[in-house]
């Protein structure tokens, strides 16, 4: 008497909520100080100052209905004319306002943008591993399959001949996700001028776009001086989905936006059915408060220096044990080669030394273990003795 | 190279918000003071006190990951806890806070619980007239049928006789919505009770539950001391879809539940597809801040007496002028019966005088007008020359 299909999703174990319970139950046993829990994604770092300063703004200055009030369903003008302004500026992104639609998080930007996107149950999405798992289930909300391509595991770009032969007439998308969840890897300008090319050839091929939905919630978060690139400037038919969940640390407070800039194909109709497919879903609107906060912080983020420290403390920490890891250039995730074949033993052996490091088969990269850094520094040096005994293990 | 059905659901003109954009223009031209803008179901009350108190609190007294980090997809269980406590007080509802699944407002609450519920694109929704449009557009997204019953236009309760015809053994639910938008009626304890038997008997017949899905929005919006009933007291296999958009004047913040109690069928069941259709459609879970503002403010509303003035104003003014008016008991609609068959024509006529009110074809009951009365009681006031002379051209 309910859904099957719905049932599936909602009692499906997820093995990084259940490390994360199990670090909570052991946190009981030995102490919070000797579990090292490096399962979640959840941001650490506070909202930067303005976000307070914003909410106290607003509350003080305004009536409850401008405050609390529907706003249109694509979002506040002001707040998609302050975003706008502000990716001319930033990025010459050539937006209006009426370019935007605002959202409850990358995740409804997703959902939103696949169901505008697909218009039959034979297109095809292809997913990059490793991706980010949850994917697969908007791709199937969508009714639409999902296709995946398997990991580059030499960089951790695409594999783009492995992409040319994935491509089908029915290809509609394909989701790709810079700086990287779970690798925190970067894609390069190179990486986006060839799968440019090769998406212009194959469209043409196939005799439609292509769409590139481009989900970037860390977008800003990127080290070494690395530049944030606007991948409508490599390749014209692409969809940004975007959230300021890990740039302000707002995670739970739903908002961000998609966007589908004029120059991708057929964009006021593509734009017009994400407005349809977010009244579909019953979304009514983003949350108003948390629009104008986000207008108000506009070219803000939290404290990106702490995860930088973090990045570089895991990372040293880590090869010099002797850990293959992938050079983290963006996001708050190490990626790291599990010195056995099985990922899902190794974390295991890691558990048992509460460590709490998640295999990265559901990412779609066997093989691979996901660490988490957006966690204390002091927990990330008190992990070390154990990270030391587990490579032990192995030599 | 989009979706037909989401382009067709973003581009279609709404009625409601055609006359809501037409006031605006007007006001432009004849001056705010002489527009009389009936059209929309936005709460004008302010939220109450408590609503500023809790967000200044909260942001005072608690740190930046505890007040805007990722909840549970199922809510905070603290709040989900006060509910469950807030809801045994006032109704006895012998409820847990696992029976609570927190969400973006009714209209998430319904695309979840619909989505949780159906299993085939055969299944039916049983609608009854006059009902909130957005319905039709929700049961599709479950890729379910719609099957409207005709109104009771005696008294807008339900036509028993009508519903016992539609039920099929493809019926998996019926939508009620009491406080009623659009005809501002509130369901007897007898319909209620008369509702329940016969799809007590209806359910045994086709061998398995019926559910009610009751749309609360209006829940507290209630006036001359009727009762508030908790309908799964009268019919057990009852979903309750809520929102805080009314009743605290937060519609733009999107925050409200779904609740599955422990005595539907297979209520474990339903529950967990509730949270797999949650997790489908990219919710994560609901706005963190307003999670914690809604336990907060448990038990308060906005200013009803507001809207019971409007409503004894309105309702007694148009009365006099010779007009048919369904006695309004909740929710800040007053439900006219057009002085000619055709009330679209009627409504273009009232909008040559600048009034704005809503013919309710969309909603299922060709014939009527929805006055909305969540406006400035003033121009409630000056709008009565206007009504007057309507009135004078069937006169
Ligand atoms: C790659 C990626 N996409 C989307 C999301 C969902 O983000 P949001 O909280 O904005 O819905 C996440 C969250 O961790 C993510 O890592
Ligand atoms: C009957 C009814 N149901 C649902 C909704 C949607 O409410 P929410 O803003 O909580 O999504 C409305 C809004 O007007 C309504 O009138």
């Amino acid at each position: 008497m309910a859904s099957k299909e719905m049932y599936a999703l909602g009692s499906q174990a997820s093995v990084i909520r259940d490390l994360f319970a199990y670090g909570q139950q052991q946190a009981a046993v030995v102490g919070k100080e000797n579990v090292f829990d490096f399962s979640i994604g959840n941001p650490t770092v506070p909202a930067p100052a303005c976000v307070k300063e914003a909410i106290e703004d607003i509350m003080e200055t305004r009536e409850s209905a401008a405050i609390h009030g529907y706003t249109a369903a694509a979002g506040d003008t002001a707040v998609r004319q302050g975003l706008a302004d502000f990716m001319n500026q930033t990025y010459d992104a050539q937006v209006r306002a009426d370019n935007f639609y605002m959202t409850c998080g990358a995740a409804a930007s997703l959902t939103i943008s696949l169901k505008a996107l697909v218009e039959s149950p034979d297109d095809e999405i292809i997913l990059i591993a490793p991706f980010f798992p949850e994917y697969t289930v908007f791709v199937q909300n969508a009714n639409a399959k999902s296709v995946v391509l398997p990991p580059d595991t030499e960089h951790f770009q695409i594999s783009l001949d492995a992409l040319e032969k994935a491509i089908t007439p029915h290809t509609r998308a394909v989701i790709i996700n810079s700086p990287n969840n779970p690798s925190g890897v970067v894609y390069s300008a190179d990486t986006y001028e060839k799968l440019a090319a090769l998406l212009t050839r194959k469209s043409q091929e196939i005799g439609h776009a292509i769409y590139i939905i481009s989900d970037e919630p860390y977008r800003e978060i990127i080290y070494d001086g690395l530049p944030i690139l606007y991948v409508p400037k490599f390749y014209k038919d692409t969809i940004i989905c975007y959230s300021y969940s890990k740039s302000l640390s707002l995670p739970g407070e739903r908002i961000g936006y998609v966007l589908v800039p004029d120059c991708a194909a057929d964009a006021k109709e593509v734009y017009t059915a994400v407005c349809g497919a977010g009244r579909s879903m019953g979304f009514v609107c983003a949350p108003h408060l948390f629009q104008d906060v986000v207008l108000k912080c506009l070219g803000q983020t939290s404290d990106m220096n702490i995860y930088d420290e973090n990045r570089k403390l895991l990372y040293n920490g880590l090869k010099e044990m002797g850990y293959d890891c992938v050079y983290p250039s963006g996001a708050f995730y190490l990626f790291v080669k599990s010195p056995e074949a099985d990922a899902k033993a190794f974390s295991d052996k890691a558990k048992k030394l509460n460590l709490l490091i998640v295999p990265a088969d559901s990412f779609g990269c066997p093989g691979y273990v996901r660490v988490s850094y957006c966690v204390d520094p002091d927990m990330i040096k008190r992990s070390f003795a154990a990270f030391k005994k587990l490579m032990e293990q192995y030599q």
